[in-house]
């Protein structure tokens, strides 16, 4: 970075320029077709393709200090994680009245400043570390870092800036240029060897999310632009009601990283934070021997292990008392969560989770008559739950008995997910959500496009796997697990099948590739299996188009899996059973149209010939009837793509989901009782708050009540 | 890993089996005939360049627990830097008397257990945590995973097990899968975004080498076998003195990383802590400015600044009072190094660097009985320090009005880099060392060889650079900065030579490849600069040949600069300028024939048609005629590189280093005054501890004394 210029920004609106572009966009805006297009426009990260240099992550330290005479003195610091490679300093003058405008533009400056650099010395900056007193001059700096140039923002307490060289010494406003580089180093210190921020699990057990909220990748109200004006509203409401009554809300359930739950719960958490509803999370210490039987129980209750496994008495004790102990280690004292809420406890329990369920005995022991709600995200075998003497009854047995004391009984809005002997007027209805400002779906610019589809490149060729042709060639994918029930085998028809009967002698260039792509880890031993025998699949069955086919089991980064799901023309989700798949919002939103199964929740995520196309589980023909119509009929397929993001209900999103539970709170706490009986939560939250649905608004097809056919047509 | 199996193992001598092939080899041992022919071994790893998988990184936590009847329990962990991945149990019996023999069995199994898991699912274990208590039972352990597995052991308090989760809960001897589990995620906590363990700077600025001494990659008699037997006697007889009187030294120098003197440093610390002797290590908090100035100094010194740069008064002032005030903040106070050895500060205080030339000054003020050494370790143009009015003397004179209270005066033995005014009694010559136990050059698996020449292939791809074609095809290496000096373009004109004449028409498959990498920050302006020189200067003149150049910067891996040393066939060092240049060590060491030039100390360190071959510098008509010699006569290549592995010198190796600042600090330190008069100190050392060379004893040339012209030919 250059060496101390001193640069004066004349007054001009605090929005203007670069800005204005990347400002965050409701759904409807095209979003998709940007993030293509920008590929193709010349930058100088695509010429780069053409020269020598590959992109390394960096970390960057930033500090400011208020000089007299409107100046601002900014220490700049890079550190490539090992060594720091560049730090400057410089003089900026800033001649602007209003304090806010000052901090825009300061905030504007520093994000033009790495933007630049990052282009001119091709650079990945991963992270930036700063003291609160930036933020407090430049309050827009970290989400902006985050929105528009991809960089985690970490924010120190100011005494902190120079901490890692103990013993503290003098502070001297002259010294940004140290300060810099200090926070550089605390910065990468905080970040893992996938590049991604540690995860922390702190005092009591309690998950720090986003690094203890020192990660401010978001701002609350970046979530106003993300939801309608009466979602917000609704929302708004019970946050109010909450925070005048200092209620106190505590989830629950098994482990901080991996799987829905938690991704949804890290989301969740991140919004009340900066909503100021005091809501934590807690979860067990990690017992190796309680897992190994949960993975069963959670198999078995989706019908899809071994016949002979089934749930032992002695395992299920012991599952209750890993709860017990960690209950009693971590959770039932004075001011922990599960203590009575005279007694500092919560006022709202919530345990997410099939796995603790003695969690909603305890509670409920401890403290009668305040709330629990027990949510079930499993897609139970309702029917063979309900089969006296299957291994799927019993497991669900175990935990009726534990979680039957529950005030509600939350599921996936499909009935056939809820066995029979659950009190069905406590049962309420909440999808699973994604979050629109988070790395798997935020909107990132052609650099970070780029950047993340070379990631991928960068991982297809340590995994010995076929070159991804885009932007040469266009791509089909399907995000998913490598499970089962994600019917693979089925996107391997469909592709040889639209292949070999549509697109027989076309030329190469004009044959898309498929990607079949999910996040993993590669010794799970179901995944490795799935894996495996879909290479060997190809091998057998699909010789001619091998070439063409890309399998990649992929790390924890989000935002590979974003550009891989925004720059496909077509997405797949071709599962034989599903709950809720928020990979089928997440591909809505991005107006890429889908084409989807008749499984579970997924007739209620797509609305067929309008948001994309449903089929039944396992028909390849089909698939590729519509895949041939998307490929040729580019009108549909743009009046598709547009309805697909211009239709995405704010019930599958972060601020969706949080109305539901600020709703459950705000009444339960103030000693309501409801009695959903299948009705959906957020409806009765939109009630609640006088905020009901007009006809424009995008909305999930309600089912009829009672239904018990789970792939059945719903009520568009 | 596999579940809770029991395994009897029957008494058998400690070190069998595949312990004896690993054993540390002296040099002689043709390691790179072996590294090179593993390559063609047909093994998993190979295969799997077939196959779809790639190796990701793991980290293991390790957690052993006695039981009774000689039995003992073990948890095993993995993690892969997100999640955990895998956890087992399992029983061992060891039914032999003596426990260190059931501790070598102990650490053997576990070895093996690695090794197999390794080949079977495909991981690169990183690291891998436990508690002093595993050591206990089995102190081979720690060293043995570095040495055959590349696993960097960080060996963690016993009361640490569960810290990461607080409050600590109860200690159970049942519980070993958990504590592995913890360990596993601790250890992931000490590596950052590199795969590199953090580097650690304490209190008091103190460098804490290998994270404190937690990362026990080598045991003390590890080193025994890496030096002849008189090496070793002299240095344990300095160290018995120095133990027995509790003496305390105390390094300065201005950075813990990057740069030569850390890396001799690092492995320095670590082999006086397995010495138990008092060395600590110190370093400035960093001061950017300081660091330009340096900088600048640096090139002055050498000759290679820009003409008009030169020392300002005010530059020199500021260098002495970041000096002072670093002294003052950390160095000073009673018990800190540099309060005199009554108030429990340093007996011997060793000032290595020219960076802060005043703390010689400081610590003789303070007290001025203390010896103080100071080494410069830059190739000082002597002749334009003496030449008046040159900006070199006025930075040496800066230097020298420091360091001249200083008791000894410590250069690379080569007289030009010593200016006139040094007081010439005081100066002694000690070379450049490196470490044959460290990432750079310790033998490693043919696992982990071709595990870093994937890494290698990884870093080309991502750097759109061409692929290295090993081992189908031989390649030429020079290793070195990205410097004006190291003669980059005289490496490509000698290659091309070398093709142009001698290789006219042969099969691509006999040609080589050349390549030409060194670590080093991509931002670092000089290296920049010659990379891009290098890279204009193939499209210019040898695009014939460019295919097979392969030019690359690397980060900040030893081993994949060890793995690309020990596989080429011939490596070239074809420096303008030269100190003393570890590589050329390294490649003797390996037994990789060198072509080099009469540059700096390098004609001490080859014999010129014995262990390499030495060229003027910048002739590349005669490097092309040796590489023809070398490729073609396979009798003289095999010879050369047998010769240049057995006659390696032990005053080239940390042991050697050790030993001269061993001797120094045990003479000065009992009152002696030493009158070095450019003795080499090695010499004085075997010669105070009576183990004087014999003749078959590889030795270093001495130069005759007080000889001005640095390009000589030495008496060998």
């Amino acid at each position: 970075m250059d060496e101390n210029p001193t640069i004066a920004l004349p007054h001009t609106p605090a929005h203007d320029g670069p800005a204005q572009s990347h400002q965050m966009r409701r759904p409807g805006s095209l979003r998709r077709t940007l993030a293509r297009e920008s590929f193709h426009a010349p930058t100088s990260i695509t010429q780069r393709k053409k020269s020598d240099a590959s992109l390394r992550a960096l970390w960057v330290g930033i500090a400011v200090t208020q000089l007299e005479g409107h100046r601002v003195a900014i220490g700049l610091a890079s550190h490539d994680g090992t060594y720091s490679i560049d730090i400057s300093k410089h003089t900026l003058v800033i001649d602007i009245p209003t304090a806010e405008d000052r901090g825009d533009k300061l905030a504007r400056f520093l994000v033009d400043k790495f933007d630049h650099y990052r282009q001119e010395h091709l650079f990945k900056f991963v992270g930036a570390g700063m003291t609160q007193k930036v933020v407090a001059l430049a309050p827009a700096l970290p989400s902006l870092l985050w929105r528009e140039l991809d960089i985690v923002p970490v924010v120190f307490p100011n005494d902190s800036a120079r901490s890692s060289y103990p013993p503290r010494v003098r502070r001297n406003s002259g010294l940004v240029d140290e300060e810099a580089d200090s926070m550089a180093r605390k910065c990468v210190e905080k970040f893992g060897p996938t590049l991604q921020p540690r995860l922390q699990v702190g005092i009591h057990h309690m998950v720090e999310v986003d690094l203890g909220g020192q990660a401010e990748i978001t701002r609350f109200g970046d979530y106003a632009l993300t939801v309608g004006e009466r979602t917000w509203e609704a929302t708004a409401k019970c946050i109010r009601s909450l925070k005048e009554r200092n209620i106190r809300i505590a989830f629950f359930n098994s482990t901080p990283q991996g799987g829905g739950v938690a991704l949804m719960r890290h989301a969740l958490v991140r919004f009340f934070r900066l909503a100021e509803v005091d809501v934590r999370w807690y979860v067990p210490r990690p017992k190796p021997d309680a897992f190994r039987i949960t993975k069963n129980n959670h198999n078995i209750l989706q019908g899809v292990a071994e016949k002979d496994l089934r749930l032992a008495q002695d395992q299920a004790k012991s599952l209750d008392e890993w709860a017990e102990s960690n209950a009693n280690t971590f959770w039932v004292s004075p001011d922990q969560p599960l203590a009575s809420p005279e007694e500092g406890g919560a006022h709202v329990v919530i345990v997410d989770d099939p796995q603790m369920p003695s969690l909603v005995k305890i509670a409920k022991e401890i403290a009668p008559n305040r709330p629990v709600i027990f949510r079930s995200h499993i897609q139970v075998r309702a029917d063979l739950a309900d089969q006296e003497g299957t291994p799927t009854s019993e497991v669900w047995n175990w935990i009726w008995e534990n979680v039957k004391d529950a005030d509600l009984f939350i599921s996936h809005p499909v009935r056939g997910f809820v066995p029979s002997n659950v009190t069905f007027p406590k049962v309420g209805y909440m999808p699973a959500t994604t979050d629109w400002l988070d790395g798997l779906n935020k909107n990132m610019s052609n650099w970070d496009s780029q950047y993340y589809m070379d990631v991928f490149d960068v991982e297809c060729f340590k995994q010995r796997m076929n070159k991804l042709a885009y932007p040469d060639r266009e791509y089909i994918v399907q995000i998913a697990r490598f499970d089962p029930a994600k019917g693979i085998p089925v996107v391997l028809a469909s592709y040889a099948k639209f292949r070999r009967s549509y697109l027989k002698g076309h030329e190469r260039k004009a044959i898309p590739q498929v990607v079949i792509a999910g996040h993993g880890a590669i010794d799970d031993p179901d995944a490795t299996l799935i894996y495996d025998q879909t290479i060997a699949d190809i091998a057998e069955n699909y010789e001619d188009i091998k070439e063409d086919i890309i399998v990649m089991r992929l790390g924890p980064t989000d935002q590979v899996l974003n550009v891989l799901m925004s720059c496909a023309y077509v997405a797949l989700q071709l599962s034989t059973r599903e709950g809720f798949e928020v990979k089928v919002s997440e591909a809505l939103h991005k107006g890429t149209p889908i084409i989807a199964t008749k499984a579970g929740g997924i007739p209620l995520q797509v609305e067929h010939g309008k948001s994309g196309y449903l089929v039944e589980p396992g028909n390849h023909e089909e698939v590729a009837m519509y895949l041939h119509k998307l490929f040729t009929d580019t009108e549909a397929y743009e009046k598709m793509s547009r309805y697909a993001e211009d239709n995405v209900s704010d019930e599958v999103s972060t601020v969706g989901n949080a109305l539901c539970w600020l709703y459950l709170a705000d009444e339960l706490s103030n000693n309501k009782t409801l009695l959903p009986d299948s009705k959906w939560i957020n409806d009765m939250a939109r009630e609640e708050a006088k905020q009901l649905y007009e006809d424009k608004e995008a909305r999930l097809p309600r089912l009829k009540k009672l239904e018990l056919n789970t792939s059945q047509e719903p009520e568009h």
